[in-house]
């Protein structure tokens, strides 16, 4: 099966304590469709500027994405700037140009309306509607959000939620969304607006996985060195919507839910270890299934004998 | 095999957003001990003063604790009272009187000396150390500490940490202690200092538990409804220190260690469901199994197949 992505793509700059960079491959599709791209056939939507180098071009096209939906219009691509305190844990934007991202209409081409999983990467969730609208092949949509619409376009945001059947956020975004403190019933009350599945992530401290009748808490890949958390939520989409893809939607099983929050993690846990997609490009199939397997073994215990 | 346990009884007055209640039955052993006493023999070692409720006497004799370390003294039991922010998350400690625990010098009864596991509850430093110097049989030691000890009490806190196998201790803690920003980091740093084993509390967010060449991640418990978290930490302890002293000492495995960990998972969990002892009094080794295995379902998910 393959899996539709549509998303922002962006030139970014990021400095860390320790080191800055400029000009890097970054946005929400960027990061979620090459993490998906190790799982199953992906469709990226998307549009760029002529500025955009040539080099991240052959990155995806090295990755196999289909970049039929990708559109190259005259202008400069959007360009955002950041920055990250000593710990990681947070960052202030420094700037953002929205550039050509400013008057983006998403056209699904025949094959990626035809998409039976749709990643609604991180942007407006009137964008993200807009792509719905075109997705008729679409049998399992998964919606990542921000606390930037939760605060600026909440009405466009309830709206998306009605027609998804996950949404992924963090935790101070599910407690911002629903008034809810415990994040046990944050994950309760945004499964009643909409989403079958909710995905709370918690950072470092790893993922909560919520449906109607089940519940599973994912710790996060333990690192000692992070280089640019940048991305780190993209490629978590990314990975849980690719594994997800490789299924038949029907078929698609609370176990599978969890596997595919546990590829998510570890993707995110990759990408974090350099900047921009630099691990991402390095890593394969095989480093991807060492890591789950470490992970499973940092996490499992015994039934009681 | 029996379990040592020492540390506070108290007399605690106790204050959340919705409800506060007087005169509860508190102290770090009190939680510990009955932790403990659902897996394992235990002997309690403390002092209260002649004011103590003959009730909370017959709940540790219910429970099946050995009291002949229970020293009764003319004056007042040690009290503490605190006040909890809404959240649950930060508290605010309002009053302390030591009373008799001013002059509390631990004596061990010859079957306490003999125990094979000792869990040195939060107490001063100082004083875990004079009960190890006591326990003749000891062969797995574990510490529990606070920010308390590392501010005030550093020297004999790193002199205990030479002598322990485990020392359990709380994010912030860990991190205050190493100087460390990275729990991974700090876990390893802290082994350095000498106990083999590191457990890392996170509050909601579960423990992680470090040796030398495994690591194990677990979360929480999901709680809709917290009651008063007091004492949660020392259930924990008491949990995870009963378990392993039902095992032989020469016998316990990084597999154990994980039960162990979520053993004591499990009893914090029940603790925070009421005020005082209330929850732990009422549950028995069907509902700790029952929960144990709630909380395997929750967090595990499958090998690739």
């Amino acid at each position: 099966m393959s899996v539709l992505v549509v998303g922002s793509i962006a030139l970014d700059s990021v400095k860390t304590p320790v080191e800055a960079h400029e000009n890097l491959l970054g946005g929400s599709a960027s990061y979620a469709s090459v993490a998906a791209s190790f799982f199953s056939p992906v469709q990226l939507i998307g549009v760029v500027g002529d500025d955009f180098p040539k080099e991240h071009i052959d990155l995806f096209g090295c990755r196999g994405i289909d970049l039929e939906g990708l559109q190259v219009v005259p202008g400069k691509t959007f360009r955002w700037s950041g920055e990250y305190q000593w710990d990681f844990n947070s960052r202030e934007t420094l700037s953002v140009a929205l550039n050509v991202f400013e008057h983006f209409t998403p056209k699904l081409p025949q094959a990626a309306s035809n998409a039976p999983y749709v990643l609604l990467a991180n942007i407006a969730p009137g964008l993200q509607s807009h792509v719905l609208d075109q997705s008729q092949g679409a049998r399992f949509v998964i919606a990542d959000t921000m606390d930037l619409w939760i605060n600026i376009a909440k009405d466009d945001l309830l709206a998306l939620l009605r027609r998804v059947d996950m949404l992924i956020l963090n935790d101070s975004e599910a407690r911002q969304l629903t008034g809810e403190t415990s994040l046990i019933r944050a994950g309760s009350a945004i499964r009643r607006l909409g989403p079958r599945f909710v995905a709370i992530k918690k950072g470092e401290h790893g993922c909560l996985l919520f449906s109607e009748d089940a519940f599973f808490s994912c710790g996060a890949y333990p690192l000692e060195d992070i280089h640019d958390p940048t991305g780190a939520g993209d490629a978590f989409a990314g990975g849980l919507a690719g594994y997800l893809a490789s299924l038949n939607p029907e078929e698609v099983t609370f176990d599978h839910l969890r596997k595919a929050v546990v590829y998510g993690s570890v993707l995110a846990s990759f990408n974090v270890e350099a900047f921009s997609l630099g691990r991402l490009q390095q890593i394969g199939s095989e480093e991807i299934a060492q890591r789950y397997d470490t992970f499973r073994r940092m996490t499992h215990f015994e039934l009681v004998s």
